[in-house]
C-alpha cells in the first residue's frame, strides 16, 4: 500500500492545478473511486471543477473533502525541484500540494480502497467532496456543492476534511473548528487642504488616531476553552498624496477581526461602530463576513479521530481552533461535525512545500483507522 | 505711468518661465535697472538664474525681492485665455504669473524709476535680489545669493518682499513674518505577519496609534501675538501590503509642524520624540527644517510700509504671519527687516491667475511710498 499512496499523490502533484485550474486531478481520483463503486457528479460552477462522489444510500455519510487545486509556486527558480515535478528527496516528497493537499487526497483514496477490501459487507455511506477553488475567492467551489447538496436534502453527518493540521509530526494537531473571520473597509472623511490652513481642513488622519488606539485596545472577549480571545488586526492604511504639504482629505482602512463563538459578527460590527461614533467620525463602512466561528466538541466523530491517533501514533492529539480558514466553514454550519487532520503544515504556500514521504503512509492508515472507529 | 506698470507685466507674462527657466524676464528687469545706474551681477547656480542688481554704495541697503519663476499652467485648456498670452478682460490682468509675482516686478521696476526721477540726488542704495527658483527646490536661489552676500559681507537692512500678500483688496495684509515649517518622516517598524497568527506578528498601525492620539492632542504653545498657536500635520500615513490578511511590517507617516516663536525646532524634535519614546515604539525618524519662523514687529520699514498703505490707500493694513513659507526665511536670519506685500492672492496657482490691472500701478504708487518713507 505503501507506493500506492506515494504514487497517486505524485501523479496529481505533477498536474499543475494552480487555483481554479483542476488540471484533471479530480477524473483521476474520480476513476479510482469509480473502481470502488462510487458514482460521480462534477459540478462545474463558473470557473471552478467540483467532484461530487458517493457510495452507499440512506445511510448516515461520512465525507472526505479536499481540494485540488494549489496557490501558484512564485518564482520556480528558487524551488530546490521544479515545483511540478514531484522529487524524492532525503525522505522527503517535495513538490506543490505536496503538504496542502494532494498528499491528503491521494491517501483518503487509498485508506478507503483498503477500508473496501477489509470491509465489503459494511454498510456505510460514504463520500468525496472535492473542489479546486479552495485557495481562491472561495465563491463557486464547496460553498456551492453544499448549497447544492442542502437544497437536495442530502446532509453530511462526518466530515474529515484533509487541511495539513499538524505541526511538528503528523497527527499531533486536529482542528475541531475555526475562528470566524469578519473583515471591514472603513474609511473616514476631512476635508483636504494645505498644511499651513489647517483652520481650512479637517485632517482625517487626526480624526481615526484615537479612535483607532481605541480599537486596538478594546478586549474583544476572553475566548473560551476551545477559542483563543477574539482579535482585531488592521492590515492596511492609506492616506496623503504623497505630497509634504498637503492634508489628506480621507484615510482609508482595513482590518479584520478572528473571533471565537463568544461573540457574534452582528456583535463585533455594533461594537465597532459605537467606538467610531464616540469619536463622531464621519465615515462609510462596509463589511464582510468571510465565515462564522465553527466547533465540533463532541460527537462521534472527534472520538473515531482522536482514538485513532492514540492508537496509530501512540500520543493523544491536541484539539486546536487555531489558525486561518478552511472550506470547514461551509460544512459546518449545515450540522456536520468536521475535523480537519492532515500531514505537517511547516511548509505550505511556501517554497519547497513538501512532505515526509512515509507520512503519507501513516495519514492513509490513520485515515482508514478513523473510518473503521467511526463506520465498522 | 499705469501703461508702464501693466506694459512691462505683460512682456514677462509673456515669457513662458516655469521654474526654475527664467526665459529671460532678468534680463528685460536688468536692462531697465541698468538705465538708472544699477549694477548688475549675474548669479548663476546649477539650473537656476539669479539676479543681483545694486545702485549706490556705502549706505544701508533697502532692497526689493522677487522671483521670475511660475508654477505650471496645468492644462491650458482650463484657462479662459492662454496663460502665457497676458490678456486684459473686465478690468483684469489674466495670465500666469499675473498676481505671484511677475505683477510685482513690473512695479518695483516702475516705482524705483519713479523714485530716481522724483529724487536724483538723494542718498540711497537700492537693490534687486530677484531668482527663478521660489516655486521650486529653493537650493539655487535666494539662498544662495545671500549666502554670496554674506559670504562677502554685503548685508541688507531692509527688503520688500513682493509676494501676493494682500486677500480682499490690494494692500489689506502685509506679511512681517512667517511660521517656522518643520517636517518628520517617521517609520515606525513591526513585524509581518498573518492575520490569523497575530501572535507571531507585531502589527506596527497598532503601536503607532495610541503615539498618535497623544502626537495630535498635543498643544505644542499658544502662540503670541505675533504668530497663531504652533500646528501639527500628518500628511501622508501609509502601512499594508493591500492583502487583508497580512499584517503590516512597518508604517510610514510624514507629518509637519508650522511653528511660531514660542518654540524651537528642536524644542518640538525633543518633545516629538519624547511622546514616542513613551509609547515604546521601535522607530526611524528623519527631520528637515523648511525654515526657522521670522518676524518683523518692529523697525523702519514696518513705519514706512504701514504708513505708506494707510496714506495711499485710505486704511489700516494687517500684519501677518499666517500662510506659507516665501524666501523671507532665507533674507530675515541675517538680521534684515522683511515684509511681504503685494497683490491680492486669491487666484495664485490656480487657472485663470488674475490681478486687477489698476492694481499694478496702485502698487507701483504704494512701492515708491514706501520708498519715499524710508530713504528720503
Ligand atoms: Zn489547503
Ligand atoms: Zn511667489
Amino acid at each position: 500500500m505503501s507506493s500506492e499512496t506515494l504514487a497517486l499523490a505524485k501523479e496529481l502533484i505533477s498536474r499543475p492545478s494552480v487555483t481554479p485550474e483542476d488540471e484533471g486531478c479530480q477524473q483521476v481520483i474520480g476513476e479510482r473511486l469509480a473502481a470502488l463503486g462510487f458514482e460521480l457528479e462534477t459540478m462545474v460552477f463558473e470557473d471552478t471543477t467540483n467532484l461530487w462522489a458517493r457510495r452507499g444510500q440512506g445511510r448516515k455519510v461520512f465525507c472526505f473533502a479536499g481540494h485540488t487545486d494549489v496557490v501558484p509556486p512564485g518564482d520556480v527558480n528558487d524551488w530546490q525541484f521544479p515545483p511540478f515535478e514531484p522529487t524524492i528527496h532525503d525522505g522527503y516528497l517535495y513538490g506543490r500540494g505536496a503538504a496542502d493537499m494532494k498528499g491528503s487526497l491521494a491517501a483518503m483514496v487509498t485508506a478507503t480502497e483498503a477500508f473496501i477490501e477489509k470491509h465489503p459487507n459494511v454498510d456505510a455511506d460514504i463520500a468525496f467532496l472535492i473542489t479546486s477553488d479552495e485557495e481562491g475567492p472561495f465563491i463557486n467551489g464547496t460553498k456551492r456543492v453544499i448549497e447544492t447538496l442542502q437544497a437536495r436534502n442530502e446532509p453530511i453527518e462526518w466530515c474529515i476534511v484533509g487541511e495539513p493540521s499538524s505541526t511538528d509530526k503528523l497527527g499531533d494537531v486536529v482542528k475541531n473548528g475555526r475562528r470566524g473571520s469578519l473583515t471591514g473597509d472603513l474609511t473616514v472623511q476631512g476635508i483636504q487642504g494645505h498644511v499651513a490652513y489647517p483652520h481650512l481642513a479637517d485632517n482625517p488622519v487626526h480624526k481615526i488616531a484615537p479612535a483607532l488606539s481605541d480599537l486596538v485596545n478594546e478586549q474583544w472577549d476572553e475566548g473560551n476553552a476551545s477559542f483563543p480571545p477574539t482579535t482585531f488586526q488592521v492590515s492596511n492604511i492609506n492616506a496623503g498624496t504623497g505630497a509634504g504639504n498637503v492634508i489628506p482629505g480621507r484615510i482609508d482602512t482595513q482590518f479584520n477581526f478572528r473571533f471565537s463563538t463568544e461573540v457574534t459578527a452582528e456583535e463585533l460590527k455594533q461594537r465597532t461602530e459605537a467606538i467610531l461614533d464616540k469619536h463622531n467620525l464621519k465615515y462609510s463602512l462596509t463589511w464582510k463576513l468571510n465565515g462564522p466561528p465553527f466547533l465540533t466538541d463532541s460527537g462521534g466523530l472527534i472520538e473515531a479521530v482522536t482514538h485513532a491517533i492514540q492508537d496509530e501514533c501512540g500520543f493523544e492529539t491536541e484539539l486546536s481552533t487555531g489558525g486561518g480558514t478552511s472550506d470547514g466553514r461551509f460544512i459546518a454550519p449545515t450540522g456536520t461535525q468536521v475535523v480537519e487532520l492532515g500531514p505537517v503544515n511547516a511548509t505550505i504556500h511556501k517554497v519547497n512545500e513538501r512532505v515526509k514521504a512515509d507520512d503519507l503512509d501513516k495519514l492513509s492508515a490513520l485515515y482508514l483507522r478513523c473510518m473503521e472507529n467511526l463506520l465498522c
